[in-house]
């Protein structure tokens, strides 16, 4: 991939959930990035020229709240009043489109801007519409499509209707009760030939259905629940605590939430996905189950936008010595965020110029639960393996390897 | 390396400040896993079948204090009582040798077991000597030198004296200043063909005159200053740090240490050595100089044996958002260093075996300030890039690769 | 009260739940006093003359598991090796008396030392033959009762029959089901003029049923539950941050109980009279509602007997600046209790002396949810204010004040 | 006092140090309170009508910038852009008076407004002329001299100049070297009978010179060193540790200050006053010596104007049981001093007019180094109890008892 190609590259970003809090903070700081005022930090790609430039992502997306960005950003609060200020002309031209909701899936979502369109299929075909009318409006190169939405009840992944893609088809023409509004969403982007990325911890992309259709339809997918704040400092500690023979006798994982998020999961169905998808990421890196693991999300409101994690490790050494290893998070939910998805659409993108189709496992170090090729195999969560295997492919990429495959 | 050589095989590890604390943790759980007492639990190794067995280690060395090591351990209190009754009949009978030492470089130890040989010549003879007849009498295979003495104030390596073998034996000779205990140990380490490693802050092996000598003699050496706590963690933190582009505005290290090492430190010259062991670990991870990076070390009795490191990151990430990561990290100090100066005895007896010689690069995981084997180049600090070295090194040997070198 | 007349005086502590870790303590601790090798840490009340001596307290009590106390304390594993084996010629001596249970009021506690008796009256007559008969055969002076039994489901004060003495009564002759195990010891305590201690979250003396016996009989009673950590802390702290006008904006607490407490609190019927009992603590002393106060209990086998709190507190002050306050908290938990309730049982001792009969406000410094003497009327829970109103009635009364009462 | 005399009162408060974070922020927190716009968090006496109230306040002062107090506030940046924008108009009347200052007593501070004036008589002389136009300007009912200016280094009080005012006004004549500046402002606003405040640690008004001359003109003076964050959190939780009888072992304090005050204290002169007014607190409160008690202070940068304090306390418990309670206070330095400064100017203003003089014990609650009445007495630190002071003091003086002192 040439440079110079890329920088006439304009790929769009289709968001799930475009009015919340990480969509609105993502679309906020590319403009910023546009007007020179906002810099690299949290960027972890901003140093790396194979992806398409920061400035060239158009953004767009489906919402219940229909106000546009630059009230979405003054609700969220997480802005300077100056950055408010600077990003607001682009913020207050994006407004969005109707979302595909089910209370069955997520009960503590609301909204008025819901789809007026009833049935599975005609729902699916509303949102390919609104990809394709998207990609044509504003000239777009590609599109990816990355779900941002409140999290859905745990969805069972092992129904008839959610194992092969042609029931899957047929489900849709039935209006079959196990797909959920985010399996619907991935679904539209596999067969528009769109990059699906699933930030969320709901079950979407990851169903044998769609991980046979994305394979088939030669579309990269990749997910899901971003890593941003206690998981990822789990996924950092946990190899070395290995390394140096610490056993771990119990870990203790407290969150406090006070955002959006931190409501829905105040729902045991949502927070039942949540834990899901934090739970078995211990004992795979450790290579041994630990006693006691412990995770309590905590909606605290005084929080707002920040999140707060604090974590105790309770570790055994030499000659049965026990010590206590504590870490308190301070950190900002959505500023950890969207940084991340920005630069999973990127990737995506790279993805699918490279060729790439199916599950992308080299994007694993942006997942709290990363989607695996195989059906079944555990996937790699230490830090420092994900990285690696990020940096592997992106290199090889630039040698000119990534065009053959 | 077949095992069933290694089954039979004797090393001998020769402990400067054999009496101390981590010494004599490491000489009772040995004696306690050749009971079948002790487990695995913070023995990075003990999976690895490469090694010389733990039950083959034989101990010895020097110590200030001429108690025997079932006294030691009484003082040090590290050990339960069950602990100390099983090992005792082994601790008993462990006196230690009289020790060099000179107050110019390490004001507060002290000690009546002095070596009363005077001249430096003379005392690099009792050493060697030392070495010799602890081989003999034990029947040894080979014999590993470790340094676990107090830190020494802050040597100046670029003294003429240390920049050549043949300056420094001159040194000896004509009873040179600039020449410290460690680096006497040192030079009769490697003179004697037993491998060196330095576990403690001061300047020993890695002045010019002794790396020149190490790579003439075939003499695996390696350090220096153990990497236990507070800093392994940020070694470990620092790379992830740096992976999700979160800048470090602000890092504040305290430490509050109570045992012996502690009070050493206090003197304000030994504290130098160490605090410079400390200090640019963090500028060659992150790849920029942190503007406000604070190591403080406080002699605090509570905490006895035990350590306690507290530490406050301050983050920059997206649009400039200011985030806070602190980690207290409730440790216990020998029993973090005692498995792994076990695991660097084996090690560097493996190296000679392997026919390596000089500074040791691959076993920089163990150490605050990685010796190199090129005079000036910067160590390596992020720990799981030191873990994957010394994992490729270990992998190569057992292929018989190392043979080869 | 003459200090000889107290020199002489024998009192019996009578505790529901002999074998549990903080009675064993207790006994264990009066007897290393009595051996004098143990000194007054953590008795608050060490230095006061006007109490009958610890050397006098006589121990005895009910355990659903009958094994001895010596086997207790090897189970609890919070004494050292040391005061275990000293300790043990008096532990093994005490075997706890079959205990009243009630699977309906508390679910996961069990054991085989059960009482054998059908019906709450024939149970109580039990109980207070036990009472008698220790008096009795330890020719004790007076005897205290202490419920320091597991804690039992939230029960309704308001029934019918806890509400007069009169109801309660026909209530045991009835076998009325909304009579659980602690209001049963507790009467039956009152009506053998043995003073009451509730250091449990469990409904008991607090009924007005009760209450008013206890008044009627002139029996002093006291409760409820031990306040030793966490929110001891708090009501300490929140009584400052009012004074400084800190207004808290949110206080997050969370406890991991590793302990036999901590597994009964896992079952959420009793967790809700825990709960209860810390809820509006703060309100009260801060004089207005906290938007967001959480308090959540954790049970986390790796802290055993140990427990750890961990408190945010989310403050606003001079022009809304925000501001955080976080309390990590490592402590014993039957540590913390156990000189407690040995306290308790000699101020409940001096009550009785001092002709003072039902609620003992004066003693609220000692528990979570102090007991107040008019039905409703809201507790004081600033930690200095309850202080002073013990130091008064302490001083009063060695004034010869108490005895006109 | 009559509600009716004080709705008419207009006090003056002259600021030494009126530039800096703390003044700026009580100037403009009362501008945003006469606007209407702030209100009564962190003013510990919003709700008392018995002082001058805040909109009557009226500041002026020196500085050795001579900036005005827009151009400060934008500096300091603790207020929110909404909050400058509103104080602006009357922020930028305020330009400081030249300051009085001498290298020899604090090194660090430095600025181009000095008072030209040389020799301590015309340098006094000259702020005595400044108190006093001030007050006919402002058409002032009283004024209170608050110093507020950068630590000083540790001054002798005991040197026989400063040990009575006859000795002193003659070291005033002959410019006498132990005179500091601190005390020139303190010496000035007792002879022009305006109440003396010190909110830092410098040696001023106790000593025995300056106690005698407020006692002879009839001046009511206070201090010193302002109690805001860790110590205030400290003297709230020891007197709790003391009536727990839990035995402090050790005391570890370590605080990251960014603001000027840290920069001053990187001085070690000036950290040996501030150090000194933190050190025999605590072993007052516990009634015994603490075996370590460590206090660190740190110059952080990134804190900015916030702190950070983080507290390690080791603590015995009942047979010897040892615990740790740790205490991290994230807090803003100038938003937790500006509105005592305030009250601390009203009730020195009301101590005048109930015409009080010499020491006033009675509003200790708000310093780390209480002055006392008898010299070489020992203050009272527990915070409890010194706010049971204050509130007596207030509660008898509406009773009108003041008046007949």
């Amino acid at each position: 991939m040439q440079s110079s190609e890329l920088e006439g590259r304009r790929v769009g970003v289709a968001v799930v959930g475009l009015g919340g809090a990480v969509a609105t903070t993502a679309v906020a700081g590319m403009e910023l990035i546009r007007q020179g005022v906002a810099g690299p930090d949290g960027l972890p790609l901003a140093g790396f020229d194979g992806l398409v430039p920061y400035e060239n992502l158009v953004f767009g997306g489906w919402d219940l709240c229909g106000d546009d960005l630059a009230s979405a950003a003054a609700t969220h609060g997480i802005l300077s009043p100056e950055q408010v200020r600077r990003a607001k002309p682009a913020l207050v031209e994006l407004r969005p489109w109707s979302a595909a909701v089910d209370p069955g899936f997520c009960r503590n979502a609301a909204g008025s801007n819901a789809l007026a369109v009833e049935g599975l299929r005609a729902r699916s075909d509303a949102i390919r519409e609104d990809l394709r009318r998207f990609q044509e409006e504003n000239d777009l190169d590609g599109t990816v499509l990355v779900n941002l939405a409140s999290t859905e009840r745990l969805a069972d992944p092992t129904l008839p209707v959610l194992s092969t893609a042609e029931a899957f088809e047929r489900g849709l023409d039935e209006d079959a009760p196990g797909i959920s509004p985010a399996m619907l969403y991935a679904y539209a982007a596999i067969r528009e030939g769109a990059p699906y990325v699933n930030f969320t911890p709901s079950v979407a992309a990851e169903i044998p259905a769609l991980v046979e259709l994305a394979g088939r339809e030669g579309v990269p997918v990749c997910g899901k629940d971003g890593k941003t704040g206690q998981t990822m400092i789990k996924t950092v500690l946990a190899p070395a605590l290995r390394a140096r023979a610490l056993r771990v006798e119990g870990w203790f994982s407290t969150n406090l939430l006070g955002n959006g998020d931190g409501f829905v999961l105040s729902d045991p169905d949502s927070l039942a996905s949540k834990i899901d998808t934090k739970g078995s990421v211990l004992d795979e890196m450790l290579g041994y189950e630990v006693p006691d693991h412990v995770v309590a999300i905590n909606y605290y409101r005084p929080r707002g936008d920040d999140k707060e994690a604090w974590d105790n490790v309770d570790l055994v050494g030499f000659l049965g010595h026990r010590m206590q290893l504590k870490v308190n998070f301070l950190c900002g939910d959505s500023v950890l965020a969207a940084p991340l998805v920005v630069e999973l659409a990127r990737l995506a993108d790279l993805a699918l110029m490279r060729g790439e189709s199916g599950v992308q496992e080299q994007l694993g170090l942006f997942f709290k639960a990363p989607m695996t090729e195989k059906a079944g195999s555990r996937p790699r969560h230490a830090f420092h393996a994900q990285e690696e295997a990020l940096q592997t492919w992106l290199a090889n990429g630039s040698n000119g390897n990534g065009a053959a495959r």
